[in-house]
């Protein structure tokens, strides 16, 4: 398998195990080496006392994609400390669109960037993620 | 109304609709001026792929808890950046517990610590959110 | 003036009056609406006990990338809340780029990314800043 | 040796090589284990373009507090990620007091608190950072 089908092996072996993602609604669009997509549209359950969503699911969005990156070389990774910034409001019905991208990885750790859009591609939130590996693999290679 | 009785108020209010904190399964036990106390079951829609709570719900619910506080003064306030480090795992059927105290109020802006532990009261992840007060109240007050 | 004038102009303002930034050693070597681009050699005195640049000196460096972009529009701006993940140690004799770059900017809040690189062009370390405008113009203008 | 004696002699060892800490001026004032307490006085050479004290020295005195901190169990550690609350301004002259404190310790991987005070206790700057140990330790121990 070469990078691009390892991938999107550590993707379908992550996705189908992830019940947090499923269960929130969220779609992995894109996913290649050290980069992934997702979107989620922001439902009724998700909104805040302010009648936007609340930061939790934004930040579960982005979170997810970062995870998805971050575990993209078939190697097992866990979030350590993420951060998140909050832009734009989000609102009931919007699609929202959390893109991934590797900053760093130097041994067992990764830094990544998440930026969600809504559909105008409006930043609403900029997450930064840090990522450690564990041992495991998502799918054993012969080597 | 005293200020304990406003920041019982205040979350009256906030909690009436609240769907976010509501949909996922959380209660708030405890708010006084400038701390809330929330709890929340990690349920099986909320496992990762890891088969541990999604770092997105352990937020949702530390950021619910900074919610709480940092509104518990009557003056509308939302979230402008939050930072999350995980320590532990947290498991299916684990009861959270997350203490969310006020570190600083200065003019519009807040600091808030959010303590997230498991039922044997190991720390769980540790939060830090920053507040900005938006013009308007929870509960209106003669004056 | 246009806005890179308004820039340089700013920058002038600021430099003229930034001990911190001449002290150690720093030099302003580009500077644009939205962006600055530093540069500062590690020498001895900035050497921690593992004989690398102290933490302190690398986010002294970025944080003056951060202040010299927020500044760039001729409005005053201050930082609220930064943060900074070290990927590779700095050694002494080692001239550090640190280019700081605008993520957004919205009414008086904005966020900035600086990356600090040695001369090899490797990551030194990856920077976070927001920041607040205040009152106050670097230069008057005529309106 | 009892933990508090390697605490000491741990700091003794670190700073005797710390030459950023001894050149802008610092002093350890107190270590235990998983805590430390430094003091800095803000000069002139420290102060930006607003007249109050660089960011990057309130942060190199906080990062300081914590690299005595997280290296008090004589085990060698290095940060990883910090992050910094602005929360008031110091001014030329003032004593600052940073303060330590462990959050949590797990395996490889700590979290310390810090809070920079003026000299009146108010609150400067309010700082997190994540360390993790390196292979060696400051004092070599008979076992």
């Amino acid at each position: 398998m070469d990078t691009q089908q390892l991938a999107e092996a550590s993707r379908d072996a992550m996705w189908a195990e992830d019940r947090a993602s499923q269960s929130t609604g969220q779609t992995v669009v894109d996913v290649a080496p050290g980069t992934a997509t997702l979107t989620m549209t922001v439902t009724a359950t998700m909104l805040n006392g302010h009648h936007t969503c609340h930061g939790g699911f934004l930040f579960t969005l982005a979170d997810s994609a970062f995870a998805f990156a971050c575990n993209s070389h078939n190697q097992k990774a866990v979030a350590q400390h993420c951060s998140i910034t909050y832009l734009k409001p989000a609102f009931e019905g919007e699609l929202l669109t959390a893109t991934a991208t590797e900053c760093d990885l130097s041994g067992r750790s990764g830094l990544y960037d998440v930026a969600v859009r809504n559909p105008k591609g409006e930043l609403v939130a900029q997450f930064r993620g840090h990522s450690r590996t564990i041992p495991g693999q998502h799918v054993e290679i012969d080597t």
